[in-house]
């Protein structure tokens, strides 16, 4: 029997470290921020080869699924599932699942992340292509990467063995939530463990069952929303029932409490960045001789390793200064050190206390 | 008799390093830098005491004659001088001479750059008054600034004898042009030394007389302009004349070549700045607790001693950097560390080379 593969881009993300590019209606997955293309739009075009857009679901939120239509035209309606209220990725992926399993009792679920920074595509196709034949014959199957400093911003996968030089499978011993410094270091010395990219391969039916286990009342919601699909009723129960579902990430509500035996990771060999903040671009994106990312209008004198990104249609004239974000979006202009680009965050927090909501 | 004053502001300079406020028709002088006046109209309502709206001499280029006037509603036309090209200031104090010559031939004049910041208004007036009343006993006075720091960026008036503590008139030995750091210092520790701040009182005979000997053919120009004051040929004359005159400073064509015995200042009680630069901001504008000189919409968090000018109707948040300037003019944004904003000017420069005009 040939199983089909249904990718699962997770696009509801509020995007606040990339205030102000990164709005409300239009977050950082919806942006373009390192190409011509948005992030979600890339992560679609990466995908698809695996899949096709009958089994491309997008979930997203309700303030942003006018957009994401704008951006994936080819993607069926009942396709772009928009969630009533955030209420992280555990609900996010079952909704998916529930949609899956409407259309495909044996559907194969990839489920990622449509802000993620991915090169090359052939070595990403041939992981999830590895992990989609491992989750067929069971268990839960993660994409692990290869660590290259001790971040502590990102979970990590402890494995019970060390990975080989290639994408073959692995058993996780563990999931191990963000680390302190001290044991990120130990971590990367060690060479057993991977970052999680919250990059998730398993078969709709498994995850389902694992959800019933592990979050029982979850589940429950799920399935009266599940009854809906297809009907008339649809928007009503979803509207009803999505936004009292616990809010929890699929890691802690399932991934952290799975039989060790059951979860896999596919330690990748392609680049990977989450794009995490500004100070990710010169990263994933072209740099000018000085290690600037430039775009837009800009003129910069005696300025190196910034990101400058004049989208106002303005001039943004940098003079003498290293290390330095400064983005114009055309309402606002931010200026702050590539060091405290994760900062951003907080001014977008004073704003909304400010209730400047016409700039978030 | 009673001699009259006759106040000649000279609002001539391109003010480069206040781009991207400061524009071509729009200069410095012309901006709103450090209040809610423009440093123009702020210097007429320094001097107007002193003199009047008749007795007011503003020399300007062509390009900002119209803005000049909306500034200065109350002057009458035959007052506002407007140079065809920037000549320096010798030119154009010699210009205000032949015009105030032909109004008054006992006038004595007081020259002022339009762009100083000074404070308070009182000890200014009290040391115009001190200077003219020199100046209509003989000789050239000036005002000079008690330094504060071993500038090297303005020129020096050597005294023969140190100054006392009040604005009593004292003999100058000789103008000294910028210093370099260790001279500078040198003189800081003298106490022999003051700043040049280009202010300067002396009959319009006597300089006239002055530039006679010694630019006698920028007198022999001046000459031809001033027999076409106030017939239909002025503006012809003037534009056929003025711009082969020698562009050459005040300073340089006559002040440092004049004996020694005829030239006076009086040391200003007054707190003096040329505002310089954006730099000079925080010592002249209003500053928040930390430091900050903030215009229109910012938002600054963890930022110090910063320059931001939010002129552009949009946000301009700041995070996490010190010692920086940001300035959104509307159609373009600058942002530089304070110890740069000399640079501004390279910046110009380099937009001139490039065609970039609507920016200039």
């Amino acid at each position: 029997m040939r199983r089909h593969i249904y990718c699962v881009l997770m696009a509801g993300g509020s995007g606040t470290r990339f205030w102000p590019l990164s709005r409300r209606k239009k977050p950082k997955q919806l942006q373009n921020i390192a190409s011509n293309k948005s992030m979600l739009r890339l992560t679609v075009e990466r995908v698809l080869p695996l899949s096709s857009f009958d089994r491309l679901l997008v979930v997203t939120g309700a303030d942003q699924a006018a957009e994401v239509r704008k951006q994936i035209p080819e993607i069926p309606s009942a396709n772009l599932i928009a969630e009533p209220v955030p209420r992280n990725t555990a609900p996010c992926v079952g909704l998916a699942a529930i949609h899956a399993l409407k259309k495909d009792p044996d559907a194969v679920m990839v489920v990622l992340p449509a802000d993620h920074h991915i090169k090359p595509v052939s070595k990403f196709r041939t992981a999830i292509s590895t992990a989609a034949r491992r989750a067929i014959k069971g268990g839960l199957v993660t994409v692990g990467i290869r660590p290259t400093r001790p971040e502590t911003g990102y979970g990590y996968l402890e494995l019970k063995e060390k990975p080989g030089s290639g994408q073959k499978p692995v058993m996780v011993k563990r999931f191990v939530e963000k680390p302190d410094s001290a044991t990120a270091k130990k971590y990367i010395r060690g060479g057993r463990h991977l970052w999680n990219a919250g990059i998730f391969v398993f078969t709709a039916r498994k995850i389902m069952d694992e959800l019933e286990t592990h979050m029982p009342r979850l589940h429950t919601g799920l399935m009266e929303i599940a009854d809906s699909i297809g009907t008339r009723l649809y928007n009503s129960t979803l509207e009803h029932v999505f936004p009292r579902l616990e809010a929890q990430s699929i890691d802690y509500g399932v991934m952290e409490k799975v039989d060790q035996n059951e979860i896999f990771t596919v330690p990748a060999c392609f680049h990977w960045s989450d794009v995490g903040s500004f100070a990710a671009l010169p990263e994933v994106a072209r740099k000018d001789k000085a290690g600037n990312v430039v775009q837009g209008d800009a003129l910069l004198l005696d300025t190196n390793e910034s990101v400058v990104l004049a989208r106002g249609g303005r001039l943004v004239a940098v003079l003498g200064l290293d290390d330095v974000v400064v983005v114009d979006a055309g309402d606002s202009v931010l200026v702050c050190p590539v060091s405290k680009a994760q900062k951003v965050k907080e001014a977008v927090g004073v704003l909304r206390k400010k209730g400047r909501t016409e700039l978030l």
